[in-house]
């Protein structure tokens, strides 16, 4: 695996290469979903989806994300030794590019499992769905920070 | 760096989890920014971006985008040795992928060289730049495949 660059560093004036520099390997999106989506919120939640990531890789790229200012983490209300994650308001503006990854993904690169049903309802009104998602992570929060 | 899954396999029921199956590294949606917006189609092209992208991870990427149906070749019209590289449909679906790239990049990890006019006409009406794109490409296609 490639060495990520410090937050922040710049390789090149585009901003596609830098949002890859921090973005783009094959898991940060995915602990970004859990907290976008899956209203998971803690280390032993992310490490239970059904990509298996392992234990090092989510240590590094929790560290990585939390030093960029897309998540922060607090203690957890009631578990001394656990953490609770959560996405920044940089974090949720990753929204529109999960959206967009699900469509072209549900679109070319579907698995059989895939649920169709909710596939459906995400591509034919992304805002709709984006607004319920922004909605759902506001209530978290109000609940837990 | 990891090996890329095959363009057929699937890890998940997530669409987010397939797509980074293929673009998930810090190199492949660069190669594809290029053919996207820099009308840039021959290896030697690739090779010139600010971010120098090595030769045996371009050789390596350009595969697995042809492999994964993203991207095609056709033989250079004027080189015999050459490749003119060009985007599939499935190619030019990641247009929005991209678009939501360049606006988070460009909001959140920006480098003091970005061209500021350019990002703003882009995340101020990114369906008109998306068009605009597209049409781009189409005329190239008329005068090259």
């Amino acid at each position: 695996m490639e060495t990520s660059l410090k937050a922040g560093d710049c390789r090149s004036f585009c901003p596609v290469a830098n949002a890859l520099d921090v973005l783009g390997d094959r898991w940060s999106l995915l602990v970004i979903r859990d907290l976008m989506f899956m209203k998971k919120h803690e280390f032993g939640e992310f490490m239970q989806g059904p990509e298996r990531i392992a234990t090092n890789i989510l240590t590094d790229r929790l560290h990585c994300l939390q030093e960029c200012g897309i998540i922060d983490c607090r203690p957890h209300p009631s578990h001394k030794k656990k953490k609770l994650y959560y996405l920044t308001p940089k974090g949720k503006a990753l929204l529109p590019v999960l959206v967009e990854l699900i469509i072209w993904g549900g679109t070319y690169r579907a698995s059989p499992q895939m649920p169709k049903a909710q596939f459906s309802k995400i591509s034919r009104n992304p805002k709709k769905f984006m607004q319920s998602v922004l909605r759902d992570l506001q209530a978290w929060e109000s609940g837990n920070l």
